[in-house]
């Protein structure tokens, strides 16, 4: 894919509220509508079908793939060897997709809680953002994004939460919330 | 459409930051994912294709009507006859949709800055949303929630700017940001 004089920027979308994951969902929607090729690489989570049923109709201009166990992981300040391999791998294969010259931008869901809960370092995301060609975005989501990445990135939105129904001890909803 | 037990809320994006309309989105992509029929209406939007071309996949599991003049309409303090008349238009498209029992979830995409330009009154809005039945979820987007607004909702937030490239004088891109 030629760059065709696309400048790709670092995107985070961090803070505790509501709508980092389908902002970026929302995105590779509306770039695979310009027919702009996204990948897309979910941190924590496994075979969760919600979005993967709905971003298969994008398949080949939206690529999608899960680096958790099956479900979400609840991760404590302790992952195990499965997760920290898990996410580890998930990386590499963002990178690959980054620098393969097939994508014009690469998504890379709750990354910021697997840095956080120490599943990859933040040395490793560093690496990672170095190796980004000038005509990829990288969108980075999930809370707790450190200063250093709020620095290193050109767009930052804090998704602060105003009101949540949670507050009133509401689970999340199939299709709505998850 | 059976209740099934749904319960609906009333969602707010609002905020300064990007992510609003991208959030609702998916949000639509999501739920789309799991079988379930979203109504989008936009506003201050006509023919607007990035977004029309993704959505239409999902017919008819998510219908998209646009309510503005061609393109995106930039409003200013004193509106004119044509976009107040589109925009009443619009919220009664909405109305219909929300009340016809063939729609879990209502998106009403920058509602709120056309009613923060007096396209649509507060009165107009406050009316709507008393209209809404238990089981389908209404979603607003757009910066200038009315603060009342804020109040009548049930998941608020508030997207804010930390860092945008726009800053630096760089203008929207095709399949990113429009």
């Amino acid at each position: 894919m030629a760059a065709q004089g696309f400048k790709g920027y670092i995107q985070v979308y961090t803070g505790n509220g509501k709508g980092k994951t389908t902002a970026a969902l929302g995105l590779a929607l509306r770039a695979a509508g310009r027919g702009l090729r996204v990948f897309i690489g979910q941190f924590l989570k496994g075979q969760v079908y919600g979005e993967l049923a709905s971003l298969e109709r994008f398949s080949p201009l939206v690529r999608v793939e899960q680096f958790g166990r099956k479900g979400f992981v609840h991760i404590t300040e302790n992952p195990d060897d499965e997760d920290v391999a898990l996410a580890r791998k998930g990386l590499e294969r963002c990178a690959e997709a980054m620098t393969s010259g097939s994508f014009r931008i690469v998504i890379l869901d709750e990354i910021n809680v697997a840095v956080h809960f120490k599943l990859i370092s933040e040395d490793e995301l560093r690496a990672f953002l170095g190796r980004r060609p000038d005509d990829v975005e990288v969108v980075l989501t999930g809370r707790y994004a450190p200063g250093w990445l709020l620095e290193a990135a050109d767009l930052v939105t804090d998704m602060v939460e105003v009101k949540h129904p949670y507050q009133k001890g509401i689970k999340a909803r199939e299709g709505i919330e998850k």
